[in-house]
């Protein structure tokens, strides 16, 4: 069984992409990814430990929530798949990739073309670079298959 | 002897600042960084292993000299100061925050109030967050003072 | 299946109360913790290898055999939660937390507010601080949810 | 050369004591410790990156800032001294004992005979117990003695 | 369970006397290698990834994906051995013996008298050497046995 | 689930003492330890491997083929019991006993009065010694018992 | 200073061309390597540790012993080169390379252009591959060059 | 820079002969040892922390201080030479070569043929076995020569 974690964009649907083509296709893997319910995880540390005057303590209590949350998923991984969109800034995407790579947990990030060039450090520790989430699907059924 | 990484943008003076400061302070630091010299940085894969017709390849084999200094750098440091502009990804930047991270390497992270929601998860792994490089040499100063 | 370690205070009722919440919420959790019947895990040493004379020797022997067990159960753990009572010293569950820390596994801890200032240290490296149990188990909640 | 971290008390001299003899007994020992300057380790986080309005913020901002300082030198450590004294919770220099266990660095601990039952568990991790710095004087003639 | 990576050869079928040898005796092993069909292997970068104009980038992409397939099988296993042929070059046999001794994993090599000389320096570090497959399957046969 | 490695002496029965005792506490333990059949184990180099002509080389196979099976016995322990009896030399147990403590595995002895002055700096890692195979069951059973 | 291992081929000049265009360019490097006196590096076993009949314990006691000198200088180095040449199988050098890999030591590559395909695994972990050594002196003018 | 742990037998004058050797031959090489002042070394617990009743306890302390100090040596060792004489049990010799071991750190043992058969486990993991000091000499002068 592979632990795939899928670190990255939560505004499209590239994660249900990639798990409804591996499920097709009948692999064994168990995702995990951040909270993608977006209002959820940024108010988590107010609603469970407490309000919070200013922003930059209202966002550190719920950052350190759901590091514990990503941090065991990745350290469980044996890939991460690092999706960078169009929009925002995506600093914990990158983050994430410096956080595996230096675990030693093979990264393949999921980008398009016109980002190549910012993205050039995280792609050259990368093992693989796709445009679109079918490939991470066949890169998937090429790692599981048996010979 | 402290060794401290200087990681992110590469167009203000901030990394002369701090050095500045602290060297009048007559404190005992090593600085490293990126290559600052952005040309240099993007074509040193050509240059010394030659021609590439694609610009991800291009990129590749500069980024993957880069971070054999930069690695090294790292993981030599006592502490990793990362800076965050106002323009550029600077998805580098974040990705050496989360591979010092890994390696439990401490982190200051440096950059406006504006930027305080999207660089969240990376300050909330951070000892510090400063607004300004003085701030940093006010730390280096308190760290390295004997008591 | 997450395995939960809880540190610290055995004189009150505070791990049945997480145990419970999360039971009743249906969470996959293996919870451990030390020997909380405290006369037997005092006698424990003698008991097993022999009589001492001196109070020091008795209390290593007893100390050690307790060690086997809570360092097995921190090693396994994927979070840890500390709780500070307003009783007694409680060096061991601060012991605890340093070595969770240095491990790498996150903490929680659980205390009221005027140990703020005692506890900084502590509460400085850990992913959050509650004032009481059920904290805990909302937290439980959140982190274990399928997103 | 030996680095010798002496944690905990900060009320009394005992620091004072050990390096004294060790200097007079001409042994080559880098000695390092917490920042004894109680107000001013208390106010660094404050002095340094901002006022806050909650005592829990003040306490982490320094907290973080004296983490930096503390966890790099126990990580350069070949011993570390805990000393508890009389006062005080001191959950800082039992966290201290925990960390450095967890890195392998050897611990021996100095308090007096009373608190020999709260200590059990850091004792019996500990390579030696003494009552009197004195004594660790003697214990580092003898370690760093060539023979 | 046992974990068995078969590293090397791909052009004879002693990766099957192995798992046959070990199968009719009853043994719980878990056998993984490299992909054998040495076409798919390398073209796997380019039907994933895309088309190259140079070979260097066509394998490296290839070898790449492989990595991550490899990397994973041998840090899971508990014994590798490592087949060396008359035939090609077999570097990546010799890398994988290199990366798993780095990793404390225990190597048996498996090649012919006349490799002796040249593969001095792995057979150095292997806890075994053996001529014929059928010697894996009593090595295995007896570390399995239950005493 | 504990395992727990048996190491030492296979001149006497203590290992099925030990096993028996804690089947019949109902614990669940797995147990493991070096192959017991003497000759089987000092001759399983040549059987395997082939014929030597010096005695030095036939040990060395057969000690390294043992040496796989008991390095990943140790390396999934939960505890390490060492017996040494009072014959033979039993330098491989004392081994034993070096490399569990290098891994942080804990270990407890089980030896005569009369050797605790020859074992004291192995006694002096060890979390336990016990003179009778009981005291590890004894032992057994408050670590794996549920409070 | 840097600590470059030279690995690979001792049967051209390529060592000394490297480490006359470093000194020649004033860099701060320690070039360490293989024993490269061919004769005495084979001999070294039988002249230390005594005669041998068979060629097998011959060449193992050598390689043991180079075994010790190597190992050493790849764990200090914070770059590997590996060199392979025309002849020879050179096995290893791969080994060596896996080795480095494993350890998170950077790799540069070193061979022709028909090496290209056997070469690939080794290629795709190497953070550049050089077809002459002066393409090595550029790269180590670059990463020790001070921005 | 080399450093080199002799461990074992502290009755003849072994030590001596290696290191008159290699200061002879100009060597850099830094030695450490056990104390070699029999009575010193199991005095020391008592004399620095206090009398005890029981040999077990006293033994304990001062195997515990000396513990300091020779992990110390052996964590800091490049090489570790354990001699084991024709006299005592030495099975503190033995669990020093299974610490080294256990933390990769190279082991050579020292000892007449007789001991064969009971070393074989030691020795198999070993990268060389001599039966005079003088052989230890010519290794290091191998070693540590320039090439």
């Amino acid at each position: 069984m592979w632990n795939v974690y899928l670190s990255g964009e939560i505004h499209s649907d590239w994660r249900e992409q990639i798990q409804k083509g591996t499920e097709d296709a009948g692999l064994d893997i168990e995702f995990s990814g951040p909270v993608t319910d977006h209002e959820k995880s940024d108010d988590v540390g107010e609603v469970i430990f407490g309000k919070e005057d200013r922003q930059f303590w209202r966002d550190h209590k719920a950052a350190k929530i759901n590091g514990i949350r990503i941090r065991k998923a990745i350290q469980d991984a044996d890939l991460v798949v690092v999706r960078f969109g169009e929009k925002f800034k995506q600093w914990n995407a990158a983050f994430d990739a410096g956080y595996a790579h230096a675990l030693g947990i093979p990264i393949v990030t999921l980008h398009n073309e016109e980002l190549v060039h910012p993205l050039k450090e995280i792609d050259s520790v990368a093992d693989g670079t796709a445009q679109d989430p079918s490939q991470i699907v066949e890169l998937l059924k090429y790692l599981l298959k048996e010979y």
